[in-house]
């Protein structure tokens, strides 16, 4: 398989196979032909993906579900889940919080769905399930596919990042999952976040540095306190990612956070934070107290 | 004088007397009373200053002057100039290059005026001058005033601080230097701007974090390229100040560099990076290569 070159795989467990090889199938109690299943928190849930095609989970999402603080309980919703890695890995870590899995492609919800059926995922399987639908339905449309008004404590999005002139895609697949980033998919992601979210409620979102502007713009009185975190590869560096959260109908003033540093030196090393947000054994959550909805 | 703990002072240079003290005025050859004359770039230029009251310059000056490149030439306009302690940075370093320095408050023109007239600026003197008007004129009256279209090669502004609910602002100097930020300042600095630089000129602002909204809507499609710096006390604080800037008509994207760390260990010592871009010796440039208008 193929990544681009600012995305970031998992770190094998020790004693763990490394990931995106189908011998780990066998493990989480799921080989099916087409699909790998990879280990994500030191093998402690498994993801099916496709294994020739479409976007592949990584650090993003793990960071993306690093922003959900310890302690936190009730729904989350994960816009776009993909193969459901996010959602999945903040249920991993917090025992008292359940997801829905909300992705359009079928290629990629049936994924998920096959990842909540393997063994090794037996433990996650009770707090998650999968809506196949597309995130930015309005009105009657969004509320038939089972995303009601204010029912969500907590929305983490990480929309297909945009594949821009710089950037080869000629798998159709991952073409659509890095598709064209228009000027209104924040704005049109967000208004469903805020909708579905409690007040108080957190969202969460990774996504490149360019797409800061539209991420605010869309953010607008929706939504307060911003939170952004640079992520930087290494000391020097420009952010590859930014990490940002918000509180629905918050008024409190916007903060730029200090990096989350990805590597440890000047080779591939992950930093030791790296490391533990990317495993499940730290959280980034906000500085200013959350609100717990309910 | 007081400062806002967030506001840091330029270090004394070695052999120089510290800033805000009277004595330094016999030294630069203007002492008057009701007034400082502070000291920059290690004794290189100086600055007039009201003694009890307004906005005191400081490092938020030194780094905005620290964007315009080595090698830069042509014609700086500092917009909202005060004193004039960032055009006159920008002029110290780079011999190639004079300043406008623009200012609506007659104290500050005033001051600015003072400091041309100092002793210790003589070699400052020849290329800069100040031009007393609100820089959010607009047509014939910003003509009138001598703001022409695109005869800027850069553009550096520091528009006044938020005072804000958590800020008390009693002195109304201050408090007007500190003015309420409203919701369109960084609209009617930036079309200014835009206005009155060359295609292909440089802006630079140096503001808080909770400003990036405002500028980069502003920003909008006048200019691109935004290059966004954080400027952190400590490792793991969050930016106090965010260093932007953009080129005017680019559509390049934006990118979210490394953060300036302004100090070194736990104390009140500056770290070496920030000790050199606050004293003139280095510079602060775009990572994306600088189109030089003519």
């Amino acid at each position: 398989m193929t990544r681009a070159p600012d995305e970031f795989p998992p770190e094998p467990a020790p004693g763990q196979p490394a990931i995106d090889r189908p011998v780990d199938a066998h493990a989480a109690g799921g080989a099916v032909s087409g699909y790998t299943v990879d280990a994500f928190h030191n093998g402690k849930f498994f993801l099916v993906q496709p294994a020739d095609t479409g976007h592949r989970a990584g650090m993003d999402a793990m960071l993306l579900a690093a922003t959900v603080p310890d302690g936190a309980s009730g729904v989350l919703a994960d816009l776009g889940a993909g193969a459901g890695a996010a959602g999945l890995a903040a249920i991993n870590r917090l025992p008292g919080l359940s997801a829905v899995l909300i992705e359009r492609a079928p290629v990629m919800a049936d994924c998920a769905r096959r990842s909540l059926a393997l063994a090794g995922n037996a433990h996650l399987a009770p707090r998650a399930r999968v809506i196949e639908a597309d995130v930015t339905l309005q009105g009657r449309q969004r509320l038939a596919a089972g995303l009601a008004d204010q029912a969500f404590d907590y929305v983490i999005l990480n929309p297909p990042f945009n594949a821009g002139a710089d950037r080869k895609t000629p798998d159709p697949l991952k073409a659509e999952a890095h598709a064209m980033e228009s000027q209104d998919l924040f704005e049109r992601w967000l208004r469903t976040a805020a909708a579905i979210l409690k007040p108080g409620g957190q969202v969460s979102i990774i996504a490149r540095p360019e797409s800061m502007s539209g991420i605010l713009a869309a953010l607008g009185n929706r939504f307060g306190g911003v939170e952004i975190t640079p992520v930087v590869p290494r000391p020097g560096d420009d952010a590859i990612r930014i990490l940002v959260t918000a509180i629905k109908g918050s008024r409190a003033r916007m903060s730029l956070r200090d990096r989350i540093l990805i590597h440890q030196g000047a080779g591939h090393v992950f930093s030791n934070e790296m490391n533990d947000l990317g495993n499940g054994r730290a959280a980034w959550p906000r500085r200013t107290k959350n609100r717990l909805p309910k």
